[in-house]
Parts: C-alpha cells; structure tokens; sequence
C-alpha cells in the first residue's frame, strides 16, 4: 500500500445517538465524547501496559498456582498498583490447587517393526502421572458416540485417542473451542470407565501445527484416575495415519506429573473509592495465574495490565469515578476458579454492592467490543453507550458470555461484561509454549486497555 | 481463558435489515444468507489462498517491478488462475520502472572524536546512489516549517534528517501514515532546494525497532537529485539523542542504488464470463509487485491471493456470477502505478462498462468491512448488504478511500471499493524485511477472501 487517507473519526457516529428515557444532555454527551478520547490520547502516547506485560511475562514468566512465579505475581501486581497511588491496595487470601509438570514429559510411537517416531506432547493440567513408561495400543475416536460403540475389548488396556478437531467454520472461534473442549475436559473419565488406561487429546487449536496445547482436565472420584495428553494438531494428524497402516502400534508415554498439597495464595485488588457514590463497586479484571508452558502473555496477562491500566488511565485522565473501581487480578482461573470464587464470597459476606464485573480473558488484540451478561433491559442500557466507541473501533456490544472469574458475582451484580476482542489467533497460542510476550502488539493492546477504561468511566458516571 | 460459549450467528443480525426502494424479497435474503455461508465455509474449509500465499512469498520471494521475481509472480499467477478452469485468463503488457537497490547499503556516525556507530538503513525506492562514500553534518527538521526558517548555511552541504513520527493518537494506522508521509515523498526535493547533499527519513512505523521502512519518493526535474535513505525507529531516536551532544557528528552514507532502463512487464487478468450480464465488469485485485527487501506478504500478496481466492470461491460454490467478474494482479503498485493505469486505459479504449472495483492492499488481517468511494446514493445501496456480513465481523461499511490500482478507474466506474481489515500491526512491517509469510494468520486471510468473494457475489446479482 502507498498512500491511505482516511477521515477524522472523532466525532462520527454520535449523529446516531438514541437518546433514552434517562436522556443524557447533549453537553454531557459531548464532554463525555471529549473524555473517551482523552483516555485514548493517555493510553497511546502514555501508556504503561505494554511495559508492565513485558516484566510479567518475560521477567516473572509463566505462574501456574502454588508456583513461585504465581507469588511473585501477587507481589509484582501489589507493588505495581501501589505505586499508581490508588485509595487502597490489598489482598485476598485463597487456597489454591498446586500441580507440578514435573521434569519427564515424553512420547514415542512404536510401529509394527518396533521403529520410533518421537512425538511432542503435554500432560493436561491435573492429570496423575504415568508411574514410568505406559505402553499400550490406541483406539481413536471422533465423538462420545464412537466411543460408546466400540466392545469393551477394543478398549480395555489402550489408549483412548480423542481426535475430533476443532469447527473452522465457525466465525468465532471461541465457539469452536467450547465445543469441542469435552473431550479435554471429559476424555480421560469416559475412556477410564471403558477400562482405558490413558487418555490421548487433539489440541484444541484450529492451526496446524508442532504445539501441544494444555488445559484443564477433570476425574470422576467413582471412576480410577488415567494419565491424560495433549497432542499437537499435526501430532494427531500423523498418529491417526499411521494407526490407518498399523492399527496395532504401541504408544510409549512418559509423564512425571503430580498434584502436591494446597498452597495458600492471593487475589490482589486495587481500587479507587468512588467520589459520590463509594459503595457501588465496578469491578475490572483478569486472571493472574497461567499455564507453565510459556509466559501466559494473552492468557491472560494481557487481562491483568489492562485492568491496572485502566485505573491508571482514569487517575492521568483526571476522571474521578463516582463509584468505586477495582482492579483485580484473580488468582487460580485455569484449574480451580479458587480466586473467582473467593472474591465473589467475600464481597458477599461484606455485604458489598457491585454494579458491574468487566473481565479480559480473550487476548489483548484489537478491541471489537463488549459481551454483556445482564437482563435484557440492562444490556440495552450499556448498548446505549455504543456510538461513543464508534470512533475506536469497539462496535459490537452484543449479549453474551462475560468470564469466567466474574461469573460467581452473577447474583451479586447487574451486569457482567465480558471485553471482546479479536480472536482469530487467539487459539493458535492458547495454553503453549507459543504464548509469550511477542505475540502481542502494543498498540492492540493499549486501544484494549482504553476502551475498558472507558466503559469503567461511563458505568461510573451513569450507572445502570 | 477456560472455555467461551458464544451464540450462533448465522442468521443474526438480519432482522435489522432496512428494506430498500427496489426491496429485495424475503426470500431473496434467506438465499443470499445461504449462499454467503456457502462461500464462507468453501474458504474456511478448502481455502486455497495460504497456500498460494506461502509459494508467491517463500518461493517467488520479493517483486520489485522490473526483477526478475515480478516476472516468476506474473506466469505464476497466470498457471494458478488457468487451473481453476475460469473462461480466459491473459496479461496486459506495461512498461514499468527499474529500480535496484545495488549491493552496497550502509551508514556509520562518526562523533566528535571519531567513534563510529553502524546505522541500519535503507534507501528509498527510486533514490539515486551515493557513488562511494557520502559524508556530511546533520541538520534535524520535525516540520517544514523548521526547515523553511533554518538559513541557508545550516542545510548547504548537509543531510536533513526528518524525523517527525507518525502520530499514535489516530486510531487508523492509515491516517498517520497518510499525514507523516510527505516527509518520505517530498524530502529529498526540499532538502535539495536547500543545498543540502542528502536526505534522512524517519521510517514510517508506530513500533520502535531496528526495521528501516522503504517506499517510494520522488524527485523533481528542475532540482539536483540527492540521495534517500530511511532509518528505523530506534535508529531515528537515537540519531536526535546524539544529535544533542554532539551537533556537529558526522554522518557517512553509502548505497550502490540506481535506476536502469524501464522493462516490459504485466498486468494478470483472470475473468469469469457474467451468465446475464457479460458485459458489465466486476474487478478484484490487488498488487503483484512489492518491495524487495522482504516477501511482500501482508503488501500485497494477499491481495493478490484473496483475489484469486474470490473467484475460486464463486465457482466452488456454484455460484454463477450474473455480471462478468475479473481478478486482477496489478503490476508496479510501489512505484509507478502503472499497471492501474494501464488497466483503466485499456478498459476505456475498449469502450469497456465497469460496475465496480475492489481492491485488497491493506494486508491480510482479520476483515472489518469496506471503503466505498462513490456518489452517496451508491454507497447506501452497498451498505445495504452489511447486515448480511454481520455474522462475519464485517460490520464497517464506510465512505472512504478505496485503493491506487483501482483508483484510475474513477470515472469509468460506478464505484471503487476497499477492502478494509484491521490496520494495527501492518505499518510495523509494512515495507521492511519483516513482511513475510508467517505474519499472516491463515483464518485471516481466508476470511477476508470470503468477504470479498460475498460482495462480488451480491453485486453481480444486484447491480448498483
């Protein structure tokens, strides 16, 4: 391309402003117009999040629970917020689940002739370990139903590969990712009822590549306990030929991982008192934990420099927040929600009123906009606010899932949002060794960080 | 992020659907629906433009007009397009410019006290060479203005260094660069207004790293041609920053650049023959040539790929197009234009009637919707097909700019479209040695070839 010339667009779009029964002034309208694009103008000349993620992911890396980097995690986010000079920084003591990869992770595929082929593999979060080497044969199957199909003697004692691959067809690739997340989530419990002695899992990825992709599974405790792999996507597609030429060949599976005992660990929560109205609390969010594999940058650090960010962006905007606003940075989202769980108890115990939930947890890529989880009435009213992210790209305030941190809150809040972003290359990365700071761009992250800000900024101003 | 659940999107949206004068029945909608989910699914499912896409790029390499790349890109695209058995396929021929870049390409500042420090530069496409080592002061400009009211004995003998940055504050990429692009263009006929010996550009990127960015620049015949050459980011910030200790450092610059005799080179058409309409013309393209410091992957491959992807798409779909439908790969888009223009005088002499163009030179990110450049009546009726994209993310149907290869077409054609993606991370490798293959997302890419696919779909059944 050589030369693009585009129009102005700061203004545009609030022609289609449809005012409700609460009808804001056209003057507030404009000065919130002219507020947005003061917390833009912050974030892209000023902004602080691209350089926070930079110490999170590379200096710290990556913090599963109960590990030293989750810890220093906590103790980062503290000193970090502190040091923007909220009303209040604290913590949130939790108990959390503490698994270990452990040093062997390990697979080798033994053809007919006893030839090896290495293949690259990762336990899934939780599995038991395999105990040494667990030799057996592998069944593949595409769906529950196949798997029910099959005689018990073609399952007993093998391996159960579960190879049905992710939708592409789907536009949102979230949506492909849920579907098929049940074998992840559900394999090694089905294949252990069948007598199978290891469970064998696609990555959930729409890419086709080398990475094994983690995540969390779960056991059954009226069922025994198998040790469950993730494959790569190219991975799987090799061993489901070769189990075409040879459906006898022996799988070789090495795996050291183990659960230890809980850890004691924390929420950390920033917050910023409310000018007018202090006990209506907004929340703002991400997780702080993340998979060991790489450095959890868009899962979900990008989450966690954005919420502090939009703090940040509020206090160098000199937007004071009528009611109160809080950054959290939840503890134990990939295996426990322990943190999601405990924030949401405590805020319950405390009797606390919390007007909304804001959590990013789909990567820090462009912003496209917002998925509101509230009553009809309520998500009309947030959607009222659309014409003013016009300008920044952030269109689509759609109902919808919000995340998964915020989802205890349900009963305790009018609305929880979750921030939508583009998630076209979200999947490729998601719970790998490829997720680490370089993937994410700072200006995609910056405009993400702004347009929660804004939101915070209007919730805070407007209520709902 | 654990697991998303978001709604189906099918056929979401079409409820807002704003019936025009020349209704469309409902019917007609339902089918249109189906028949974009057709192309959809072709491409998301059996797309051909990656790998397309890796073979232009890896193989074929960078296509400066005039190298012998552009003319490999031109029998490539020529055996790709005749193996999708469309009804003719044949080349324009078009004298275009020779530019080489020559071996040598190199730049040290020497201190005060004679300490070299290597810069990492490039020259600007069309600069003459140095003719051996270039050695001079510098004198630093953020605007014309500076350099306008410096007097005459800071400049003669010197290089100007234009350092003013694109601003990060517009949120379209292209707007910034649009503005800080007259530097690129312009400074080497200004400086040399002067007397200064050469020019020194800031490379227009929003990232801060060692790239330096290409692009063209001209010269005027009625002032002494000077040599061009672009620093990167960083190399630009600390040029200013040593610049401040020691004004009067020396710069040396050597480049074996030059301009050899033009040569014969093509246009590459591809053209489904209208089933009722044959002699209305529908356009798609994009540019064949690109820099040649890299692989011209995001500028313009996948343009060219999208657009070779559309009519595949059409075909594998069963989709007969009503209108004649052309892919075109533009040659000498970077500098010259002279395959647009060709296209649009032969088309003329032809007496041919054009109904549309659409051109993808953007990059292949995730798709947002179109740039309509046409009388607003025209636009309204284009924009009445978006709620037909919004189960795909194409949702910004918008008056704007279209593209420089179409751009020749104005006059004999009812409207020049753009296809619009998200722009935030194509100037941090627009024009450098980092635009290759693997910044391009398959899913992108595919996505976008589908939206341009759907629209040529509706406008070859509806006209405008």
């Amino acid at each position: 391309m050589r030369v693009l010339f585009r129009r102005g667009l700061l203004l545009a779009g609030l022609g289609f402003f449809t005012l409700s029964a609460q009808a804001q002034t056209a003057a507030s309208l404009k000065s919130d117009s002219l507020n947005l694009r003061k917390i833009y103008n912050e974030a892209l000349l000023n902004g602080q999040s691209y350089e926070n993620l930079r110490y999170l992911t590379g200096t710290i890396g990556g913090r599963l629970s109960g590990s030293p980097q989750a810890e220093q995690a906590v103790q980062w986010s503290k000193t970090t917020m502190e040091k923007l000079g909220l009303d209040r920084v604290y913590l949130q003591e939790v108990m959390v689940p503490h698994w270990v990869r452990g040093a062997k992770e390990k697979a080798e595929i033994k053809g007919d002739k006893g030839k090896g082929i290495d293949m690259s593999v990762c336990a899934l979060g939780g599995s038991v370990g395999t105990n040494g080497k667990l030799k057996a044969q592998v069944v593949e199957v595409k769906s529950w139903a196949e798997l029910a199909a099959l005689p018990d003697d073609k399952v007993r004692g093998k391996f159960v590969f579960f190879n049905r691959p992710m939708n592409p067809t789907y536009i949102e690739t979230g949506q492909a990712y849920g579907e098929a997340g049940d074998q992840r989530r559900n394999g090694a419990i089905e294949a252990a009822k069948r007598g199978a002695v290891g469970a064998l899992v696609r990555s959930l990825t729409l890419a086709h590549d080398d990475f094994p992709h983690t995540g969390t599974m779960r056991y059954d405790e009226k069922v025994s306990k198998i040790p469950a792999a993730a494959l790569s996507t190219n991975g799987a597609d090799q061993l489901s030929q070769l189990l075409k030429a040879s459906p006898g060949l022996t799988f070789e599976l090495e795996m050291a991982c183990e659960t230890l005992p809980e850890v004691k660990s924390y929420n950390v929560v920033g917050e910023i008192k409310g000018s007018k109205y202090p006990n209506e609390v907004i929340v703002v969010g991400g997780h702080l934990d993340s998979w060991d594999l790489a450095q959890g940058a868009h899962d979900d650090g990008t989450g966690c420099v954005q919420s502090i960010e939009a703090l940040r962006l509020l206090k160098a905007s000199g937007l004071k927040p009528e009611r109160t606003v809080r950054a959290v940075m939840f503890m134990n989202e990939e295996n426990g929600v322990r943190g999601g769980n405990k924030y949401a108890e405590l805020a319950k115990a405390a009797g606390e009123k919390h007007l909304a939930a804001i959590e990013s947890d789909g990567g820090g890529f462009t912003p496209r906009g917002f998925n509101i989880e509230a009553p009809a009435a309520t998500v009309k009213k947030v959607q009222q606010w659309q014409p003013l992210f016009r300008p920044y790209g952030s269109t689509e305030f759609k109902a919808g899932h919000s995340g998964t941190d915020i989802e205890p809150l349900k009963d305790q809040t009018k609305a929880l949002i979750g921030y939508d972003c583009d998630d076209q290359r979200y999947f490729d990365i998601h719970h790998t060794a490829a997720d680490t700071f370089d993937k994410v761009n700072r200006r995609e992250l910056e405009l993400g960080g702004a347009s929660m800000a804004s939101l915070i900024y209007l919730l805070s101003k407007y209520g709902l």
